[in-house]
C-alpha cells in the first residue's frame, strides 16, 4: 500500500485523540465488576467522560444521553443482561454508537448465547481477541477464559465474516492489533506485553473504543485509533515502568500526557487490503 | 466573619483527623460498584476501617454494629434498594450517623425517586455535587450523569433548603466545597483538578464523611473535615504527581502521611452566616 | 524440630513459586466486589492467570475448566450463593481444588450459614484471620467485620479443629502465619503492617493460595508458599514505598520480580509438631 495512506491513517487517529480532549464525550459503560475502576480512569486520563449505569430502569434512558455505549458481558448476571436489552436498543434509536467487547465468549454458555442474540443490533465497533472473535463467528476457538489461544493473523477470516454479518467494523487484539471494515484492514504494531500483565487494560481498550467512535463516524479509525493510544501509551509506559504495579500508574499518566505528536511519532500503523 | 472563628474551624477539623486516627471507626459502606476498593483505600488511608455488608440479610445487623454509614447511589441495584432499606433504620435505631450521597439524583428516575424516599430517615450529612444537590431539592440541575454542569456557589440556595427540609448537614463539593447546616456555613478553597480525573474521589469523599461524622456529634465540622482532609492531601499530592495515575497513589500516601500540624497549616477554611 | 525440615519446606515453597511461573494456572475466582482488581493483579503479578465468572448458568462449567477455585464470602449476594452452589461440587468433581475463604464469618449471618453448608465439601485451604477461623469453629471470635479482634496464636486449637473436621490445609493469617495439616504445622514470620492498609491483600493472598494449589498436591506446602510469597514481597514493597498508595504499587511490583532464590533469602520459616 502507498505510505500516504498509512500517513493519512496517522493523520485520522490524532484527530480521533484531539477531539475527544475537545469534546469530553460521556462514555455509558456497561461492564464486568472487574474492570470497572481502571475502565473509568482509563477514560478520564484521556479526557472522556465515565459514567456507569445498569439498572433496567435507568440504562435505556441513559443510553439516550451518552455519547456511546459500552457493553461488555466478562461478568454477566440476569440484572444486566435485562438491563442490557433496553439500553442497546436506546441507544440506537438515539443515534448513538455502541462497541460490543466479547469477553471469554465461546467456552461459556449464557454469555455466548447473549453474544449472539445481540450481534444482529448492529453495534459500531465490535473488539475482541482471536479466541473471542472466533468463537462470536461461529468457529472453534483456544480460549479457556478471558485470555486468547489463538493468534490475531488466526483470527482475520472470523472478523471479516463478523463485518459482513453485522456490518460493524473489527478490532482484533494481540500482539499486533487488527482494525477492519469492509474494504480496508489497518495494523498497529505498538504495544507491550506487560499489558496484558494488568487486569482491565483490554476491556478499558473497549471503554476507548466507544469514546473514538462518540466522536467521529469513521468507524475504521476510531478502532484503530483505540488500538494506537492504548498501545503507544503503554510503550511509553513499560520503558520508564518494567513491573506490572508501577506500569498500571505509568499507562494512565502516558494516557494523560498523550498529545497528537507524540502519537504521529510512535505510531506504526500499515494499512492492507481487506 | 471574625478570624478566630476560622482558627476555632481549623482547629476542629484538625481534631477530627486526630479523633480518626485514634479510635478507627468502623464505617460501613453501601457504595457503587465501581468505587468500593478506592473508597476502602482512602478509609484505610485516613486510619478509619472500611467494611462493605450489602446481603439484606446482613446489611441491618451490620449497621448497629458498625460506628457509621454511608449511602451512595451510584449504581443501585434492586437487592442493594433491598438492603439500603434495612439498613438506614437500623443504623439510625442505634443511634449511628449515615452520610447519603445522591449520585447522579436527577436525570436518573429510579435513584431519584430512591433518593426522596430515604431523605426524611435523618441523615447525618447529605454529600453532592452542584447538581446533585439541586437536584435532590427539586429543582433543575445541569448533570448528565456523575458530573455535575453547576458550580457549588449556584447550589446554595438549594443546599439551605435541604438543610431546612432535613435537618442534615450538607456537604456541596467542587472548586470550593461548603459545609452548612441551618446557622453556619463553613467554605473550603483547598483542592486540585486533579480530584476530578480519578475516578472514585469524591464517592471516597462521602465515606470520609462518614468516618468524620463517627468521631463527634458536631456535624458541620465533621463534614469540613471530610473537605479538608481530601482537598488537603489533593493540593500535597498535585505538587509532585502531576498525571492522574500516580496522582491517586500519591494522595492515598498524602491521607496516610497528614497529620494536624499539616492540616492547620495548608487549610483554607472560610466562616460565614447561613 | 530439625533445620534440615525447615530448609526442606522452604525449598517446597520455592518449587511452588517456580511452578506457577511455569504453568500459570488459571484461577477461578468467585470472590467480592471490593477486591476484584487486586486479586487478578495480584494473580497476574505472580504468573497465574484470573478468571471471573460468577453467573450460575456458568460457574459450574468454568469452575470444571479452571485450574483451582476461589471461594470467598466477602459480599455474599444470593445470585453469588447460588453460583457458588454449582460450582464447588463441579470443581470437586473435576479433582480440582477450592479454596475457602471465610470472610467476616462469625457476627454476619447469611455468610455464617452459607460457610457451615459449604464447609463439608472438602475445601484443599480454608484461609481466614484469627476472629475467622474462631467463628467457623463454632467458637466465639472478636471480629467486627473483615478485621480480626484475636491473634492467630490463640485461632491454632480451632484450625486443628477444623483440620479435623473438614480434611482441609488450614492457612490461619496474622502478624505471623500458620499452614497447617494433621500432622505438621509451619509458620511465617514475613509480612508488614502495610498490608494491612490496603484494602484486598488478604482475600488476593486466598486467591494465591488457590493458584499455589493448583501446582501441587501439597496442600501445606501450597498454603505456606502464600503466605511465605505475600509477605515476603510485603517486606521488600515495604522497605521502599512506607506510605499505602505506593506500597500497593510496590507489592505488585515485588510479587513480579520475586524469584525462587529471593524467596529461599528471605523466607522466615519455622516447623513445629501440630
Amino acid at each position: 500500500m502507498p505510505a500516504t495512506n498509512t500517513t493519512s491513517s496517522i493523520e485520522q487517529i490524532a484527530r480521533v485523540l484531539d477531539a475527544i480532549r475537545a469534546r469530553h464525550p460521556l462514555v455509558h459503560c456497561m461492564t464486568n465488576e472487574v474492570v470497572k475502576d481502571i475502565t473509568a480512569n482509563v477514560l478520564l486520563a484521556i479526557g472522556a467522560s465515565p459514567a456507569m449505569v445498569e439498572h433496567a430502569g435507568e440504562a435505556a434512558g441513559f443510553a439516550a444521553i451518552a455519547d456511546a455505549l459500552l457493553i461488555n458481558v466478562g461478568t454477566l448476571d440476569d440484572a444486566q443482561i435485562h438491563a442490557m436489552r433496553h439500553a442497546i436498543p436506546a441507544c440506537a434509536r438515539a443515534g448513538k454508537p455502541w462497541v460490543f467487547d466479547p469477553v471469554a465468549v465461546g467456552p461459556l454458555g449464557v454469555r455466548t448465547r447473549f453474544a449472539r442474540e445481540i450481534l444482529p443490533l448492529r453495534p459500531a465497533i465490535i473488539r475482541g481477541n482471536a479466541s473471542e472473535i472466533i468463537s462470536l463467528a461461529g468457529q472453534t476457538g483456544q480460549g479457556r477464559g478471558p485470555d486468547s489461544g489463538d493468534s490475531p493473523e488466526h483470527a482475520l477470516d472470523a472478523a471479516a465474516q463478523l463485518v459482513s454479518q453485522t456490518g460493524a467494523t473489527l478490532l482484533v487484539t494481540g500482539a499486533v492489533d487488527y482494525a477492519l471494515d469492509a474494504t480496508r484492514t489497518l495494523s498497529c504494531s505498538n504495544g507491550h506485553p506487560l499489558l496484558t500483565r494488568v487486569t482491565g487494560v483490554g476491556c478499558a481498550q473497549g471503554a476507548l473504543a466507544a469514546a473514538c467512535a462518540a466522536v467521529t463516524p469513521d468507524r475504521l479509525h476510531a478502532a484503530a485509533a483505540a488500538a494506537a493510544i492504548m498501545a503507544i501509551a503503554g510503550d511509553l509506559a513499560a520503558a520508564r515502568a518494567p513491573h506490572p504495579g508501577s506500569f498500571r500508574v505509568a499507562l494512565l499518566d502516558e494516557l494523560d500526557r498523550l498529545d497528537a505528536a507524540t502519537l504521529r511519532r510512535h505510531a506504526k500503523i500499515a494499512s492492507k487490503p481487506a
